[in-house]
């Protein structure tokens, strides 16, 4: 069957179309029917002088998401979304949707979130999941043409990393099993047997918190590389940042324009990406008047504020070893800090990339395990990689739905995932 | 930095490698060092008369997965794996290895398991990790050029589809939530926004099975089509496993070799497939002499059975409904049989697919939800995809790690995943 998508290469052509009603409006005369396929809009225009008795019924009748069929001329209109509208010479109804729940006036969010199975179907719903779905396909192709091997890392984990607070938690035969929040651990031994991996899945958080920027399941990206070292991590990120951004232009522009997305902030996204230091960061937000000092973590108004200096992604980088995960290596030229890594996006859009290169030194890795007070036990697998043929290895992560609420200058995340998980919020 | 695979195209130049010793041979003379670095392996040859001391001191030294460096020229080498090995002039020694766990010598399964995590370097390993890798990019490309929006389902979900015996259960901040076992529910209200969507993440299934045929966590891919009928799902799957297969001959080869993959047989796996129905089914296995009748559902030796007939996949269709998902389409041509559709591999790899034809009509699909006693509140939001606009529609799964086994002969799935999650297996 043809699609909506495919219209302009049959002008001229007399087509059959099948879809749901996005809108009409009616003189009486003439109906203009809103048409969509899932691929694509179209107008069919329909005469009451020309079509039967029947057609022109249902073109009465039709209501707002009815699943509808039409035949008719395609004609060229430049004004249309798709360069094309259609002369119907028959139209009728499938299937008649009574009391559609989402009306073009305005809904709540919980009304919203509550019809999600519904909501998919709203124009800007649709875009910014189109959005999410060509930025993952170019996460992997970007992946699968650089020679990264994808190792999918389990879901179901036996070792708590950090506490188990923000962990669920099921029974898994008798024993305890997490929910797995990142798969580096994971890949840090696949990097020995293939030297470039990543990983791509959903990952879980049960944190209570309920703002704008958190989902309990989220989509998070992590490669990790064998002998890549800090400078190469910086590159890499910023490498792979720009390349998604740039096919999010390439490809994505009805999308965008759909969301009313100021695309030249997009396009101000290029290499080099500004630099700065943790420190220099501490030393610029106090000049900006905020209480905070070394050793500080920063907070999401403090990652807005740094932001707001450039017009491209900032790169963070050599935080203290305190506020940082135990695996990180020092910084061989100050030892207070490690090679750690952020990438903040401009427009307030919060950080979408952390990073690190990881210690390979057994020695201190046991040194860390200890202070950090982890299970040495749940531990001795990632030790075995330092312990057999230890090297140098970075990588970082990055969270799906931060980047696609960037790309869609979307707020809340919520909107940049099919079925949001949130505090409140396991339906449907 | 070079990688290995990279050699063929700097004979004749000097170049250093980084990577890990997997094999060496000396005469007291020369040294021949196997070297891999994840993208490839080389042999790299080094002259006691030709390098330091302290470079044959390693060569002397050095052990099985030990991290080295080396430095040399390309030479051609028709016979080599990749085409080349290296005439070493200097080789050292980044960090020794001692008493490596995995001896060239047998092991049994229990032990590779625990050390999955090092396991992952051996060269069948690697191998089928490497297909596994190859097979889920050519599913993206298959969808993402066939215009699918990807649509992740979400892995929390709450509503329990078949009693809860099955599901990993967690807490979700006081609720209920359960591991997803499909993302098809989902994909239904999506194809109404989309046309076209799939998914494709990790599913879960608590079963306590030990066959080799069962992991509790594994990748299922599933496509789901508005406006498609039987026919076309037919289609639609047939062509999916063909191109796959094409692609996994085509860019696969080194693996399948080092598999010992008997790539004839995948070589046949040509459009059309055979296709016989349910009841020819049973009644090929009676006349097989297996103890079986109609309304029965099929256990994997009979797959296997079945399957044996042919030289390509077989698809299987039209089941009775009282075996087969409350959501399947009944067959208007006998109301006893429901249009699903099973693949079976060949070679007794068994289902590899499992699709159908959705229930698109409202009353009926009630009648079944009550049919099955299933909870009817938690199913709302799935009966208002036939309440609001409600479409012909079909999908199928597939399981990558069955798949992937095929593809590569495995007997048992574990091998077809990094870190396998099995009933007495969640570490490391």
């Amino acid at each position: 069957m043809l699609t909506i998508n495919k219209l302009s290469a049959h002008v001229g052509e007399e087509v059959e179309l099948r879809g749901w009603l996005s809108g009409k409006r009616s003189s009486g005369k003439i109906g203009f029917l809103q048409v969509r396929d899932g691929t694509g809009i179209v107008q069919a225009v329909t005469s009451r002088a020309e079509v039967s008795e029947e057609s022109w019924s249902a073109v009465e009748r039709v209501t707002q998401e009815s699943t509808v069929r039409l035949r008719g001329r395609v004609n060229e209109d430049s004004r249309a979304p798709g360069g094309v509208e259609i002369h119907a010479t028959e139209f009728g109804i499938d299937s008649l949707t009574e009391d559609y729940p989402i009306s073009p006036k305005e809904h709540g969010v919980a009304f919203l979130m509550d019809h999600r199975h519904l909501w998919l179907r709203s124009a800007k719903q649709r875009a910014a999941l189109a959005v999410r779905s060509e930025v993952e396909q170019a996460i992997r192709d970007y992946f699968y043409s650089n020679g990264f091997t994808l190792i999918d890392s389990p879901i179901l984990t036996p070792a708590a990393c950090e506490g188990t607070s923000t962990l669920f938690e099921t029974d898994y035969f008798d024993e305890k099993a997490y929910l797995s929040q990142s798969g580096q651990l994971y890949l840090e031994p696949a990097a020995a047997a293939f030297g470039k991996v990543y990983c791509f899945g959903p990952t879980f958080r049960a944190e209570k918190s309920k703002t704008r920027r958190h989902l309990t399941e989220f989509w998070m990206v992590e490669p990790e590389v064998a002998f890549l070292e800090f400078d190469g991590l910086c590159k890499l990120a910023e490498n792979f940042v720009c390349s998604l951004v740039e096919r999010v232009l390439e490809r994505c522009g009805a999308e965008l324009e759909a969301l009313e997305r100021d695309t030249a902030a997009l396009e101000r996204v290029l290499s080099p990406f500004p630099h700065i230091s943790y420190g220099d960061a501490i030393g610029r937000l106090v000049e900006l008047g905020q209480d905070i000092e070394w050793g500080d973590d920063f907070g999401a108004e403090h990652e807005t504020l740094l932001a707001a200096d450039y017009d491209r992604p900032l790169m963070v980088s050599r935080f203290p070893a305190s506020i940082k995960a135990f695996y990180m290596e020092p910084d061989p030229e100050d030892e207070r800090v490690v090679l750690g890594l952020d990438i903040l996006a401009p427009e307030g859009f919060g950080e979408i990339v952390g990073g690190s290169q990881r210690i390979h030194d057994l020695a201190l890795l046991e040194k860390r395990v200890s202070q950090h007070k982890l299970p040495r036990q749940a531990f001795e697998w990632y030790l075995d990689v330092r312990r057999y043929g230890t090297f140098p290895h970075s990588g970082f992560g990055m969270g799906l739905e931060r980047f696609v609420a960037w790309m869609c200058g979307a707020k809340h995340l919520r909107e940049t995932i099919p079925y949001p998980r949130m505090l409140s919020r396991l339906y449907p």
